[in-house]
């Protein structure tokens, strides 16, 4: 078995005369159904360029991985294995909730992460995350600039939360884009059958909670007047409480039930999470479900409907087997182009999904700097909001609808979805233990 | 258009004279993902019998619909809109949840039925639900029998609680078990991703007041040691503190997370519910979340851990994208038979799926009588649990692996399953309204 960096085809210890240098990889932040299609993008490609990329490395829990030099040589996975990632939600080398300060306030981390780097003959540097890792991955190339270390830094785009600037979508979003719309059509279905005699009102909570784009999504279930959802609460939309009622109130007297889908993150007037407001009784106990449940007994009791809600939570986010083909593809798309951008020289930058012009959707990948993404958070357009405040207007439903075309079934057997699971081989340490200053 | 109800083909309005009657079909208690696939055995396996079965009528909201004579014309729907019912989640025609009470309580219920199906024609009777409904179908098949009304009665198995007598297994479980199984293996890898610096525990919430099938059915995701889910709750243990949060414990060491599937059922040690124990402060307010919150809870108050929470509630037996194909074609196959057994002269019986002998799965229909079928309610058998009451046994595994096999996946179009509508064409009635005695 070759031995973890330093073989010959992977540059030649730190003298850096060899043109094939190693690359690392981290996932970081929530992990969705596809970030690891994205994985797949980048080490299928990075296999490509045996002349330039020698191994990949991926972080063992993300960029706590390279800190810490806890590192996985991905080439001991088989192509089988790595094409699987394509089909397997969920982050392959772990991810963390780990934000790296500014090199002026820790020094320390960015030091270290470069003499992990130049211990493993790693020159590029791939991390795949939201607004926080683009910022963090922004930093490490001025970092490493600066102090004359030759590193290639590659953003590749993920969050389910849709709130990365430039691009057109955000990898993982249109999957549980797919899902919330799906689930609440179904869920419309049953609730309709139920409701002369026993449940009127349905309540979904999804995730989003500084913007609306996961509830934006399940109005694309209701095709027509009248179908499921009939109203979305978002969080950019301050919760009117008789507005909110009097429309449960029409929508049972006009088609017998009322179906909402809820973001997590809807505050009242005066700024303050909905789920958070309910959350203490008298003696300070905290409450421990979410908004759903809020908003569901609120309407028990001021209208006296009987209730049911689901609260999605991670099904939602991992929900790989219902997830969008068009999504599962630009995921895959962002990895191999993160890849070529590095091979041809590219630094501190990111691939961004580009609409291209014309009535029939269709993508192509184009590049943005991370100085650009760093930080900036999209929120919904304001006329993606209906003005009543309860839905989405078809400018909206024109932006949303091919994000979640597509169905990308994973493989099954025994009735359930084979998903891989690498060997994640431990790359044998060449530092002495770190302590975080 | 025919008229509705007393064409040529339909009898010959109150005389009796013809061969050619009517039927009476109608969906009650909670829908499921398959209950629709049923209605579609019943009316395309109808339809091939025009010497003996005239029109197929639905009750508008199960049962409810007979007793005020709010009929729906099935004729009406194309080949193709039954057809698609196969793929549809929901009751097409409303569903209920009504119990009659026995004749001798509410005699003028049953009266009022015979002169519904006296009115139209109507000697067929098809009712598809669970306990409750084949406990009614089997009076009201007594009570016919009793005042002279030649109706033949037939029982159709459903129920997502898997708990009727006699049957191997109900037609809407398999795919609620899919569903959860896939659902917890998916969240699982999501937890197993972020719990180095992030959530630890994740707790799915399921169906299941009484028998814990639908929670057992998340085991089978588990393959191997380690796999989630790493503890079930079932109704039929009663919730030890302590011996749970030590497996909690136990687990998160090991393996760094742990994942839950919890029963809405389950009780306490002195038999109450767990979602109830927690629902009053001291106030008397009720508590507004589920069963899962509250496992939650109680692991980061005692241990620390983050979590997470997902309540699943309609959307696991509405999730007609993930339906078993066992399930789909069990749920046809027992509402194809109940019409032939009806037009081959058998009366008060449910058609029920028979398990054969031999290593690879196999069944076929049988037939019960409904006496047996009603009011007796089947638990998980206590060699299902393991010693320890927190996963399934291999016995266990044997038993529902099979009830989950296959996909069945419903056709899409703008990245989301297209469900039929039916017209729901209103017979015209011939009844004065009818008031409850």
């Amino acid at each position: 078995m070759a031995k973890a960096g330093g073989s010959s085809k992977s540059g030649t210890g730190k003298s850096g005369a060899s043109k094939v240098y190693n690359a690392f990889y981290a996932q970081s932040g929530g992990v969705t159904a596809v970030i690891n299609a994205s994985a797949a993008g980048v080490l299928e490609t990075a296999r490509k360029y045996p002349k330039k990329i020698g191994k990949v490395f991926a972080g063992r829990d993300g960029i706590i991985g390279a800190l810490y030099e806890n590192l996985i040589d991905t080439s001991a996975d088989s192509k089988e294995a790595i094409a699987g990632l394509k089909a397997t939600p969920g982050g392959a080398f772990g991810s963390c909730r780990y934000k790296l300060k500014s090199p002026d306030q820790h020094r320390a981390e960015y030091e270290r992460l470069l003499e992990v780097f130049g211990a493993h003959d790693i020159r590029y540097f791939f991390y795949n995350g939201g607004n926080d890792s683009m910022d963090t991955a922004n930093k490490i190339a001025r970092f490493a600039a600066e102090h004359g270390y030759p590193l290639t830094c590659i953003g590749i785009p993920k969050t389910v939360d849709n709130d990365l600037p430039i691009t057109d979508n955000c990898p993982g979003f249109g999957s549980v884009a797919k899902y919330v719309a799906v689930s609440i059509r179904e869920a419309g279905l049953d609730v309709a059958s139920m409701s002369t005699s026993s449940t009127k009102i349905f309540v979904l909570e999804v995730m989003g909670r500084h913007a609306g784009w996961i509830a934006a999504a399940g109005g694309l279930a209701s095709e027509k007047a009248g179908q499921p959802p009939h109203i979305i609460l978002f969080p950019e939309v301050p919760f009117d409480r008789d507005a909110f009622l009097a429309r449960v109130d029409n929508c049972v007297k006009q088609y017998g039930y009322c179906t909402v889908v809820v973001s997590e993150g809807v505050k009242n007037p005066e700024g303050k999470f909905l789920a958070e407001a309910g959350t203490k009784d008298a003696f300070g106990h905290s409450q421990l479900g979410g908004v759903a449940p809020v908003i569901a007994q609120l309407v028990k009791d001021s209208l006296g409907y009987k209730y049911h809600y689901a609260v999605a939570d991670y099904l939602q986010r991992a929900a790989r087997h219902i997830a969008s083909k068009t999504d599962v593809e630009q995921a895959y798309a962002v990895g191999k182009a993160a890849v070529e951008f590095a091979v041809k020289g590219h630094n501190a930058v990111m691939p961004v999904i580009v609409r291209k012009k014309g009535a029939k959707y269709a993508w192509e990948i184009g590049m943005a700097n991370l100085g650009d993404i760093a930080n900036v958070e999209r929120k919904m357009p304001a006329n993606f909001i209906s003005p009543d405040g309860f839905h989405i207007t078809p400018a909206c439903r024109k932006y949303l609808r091919p994000l979640i075309q597509g169905e990308a079934y994973p493989p099954y057997a025994n009735g359930l979805p084979q998903y891989v699971l690498l060997k994640n081989k431990a790359v044998k340490r060449r530092l002495p233990e770190w302590t975080p200053g």
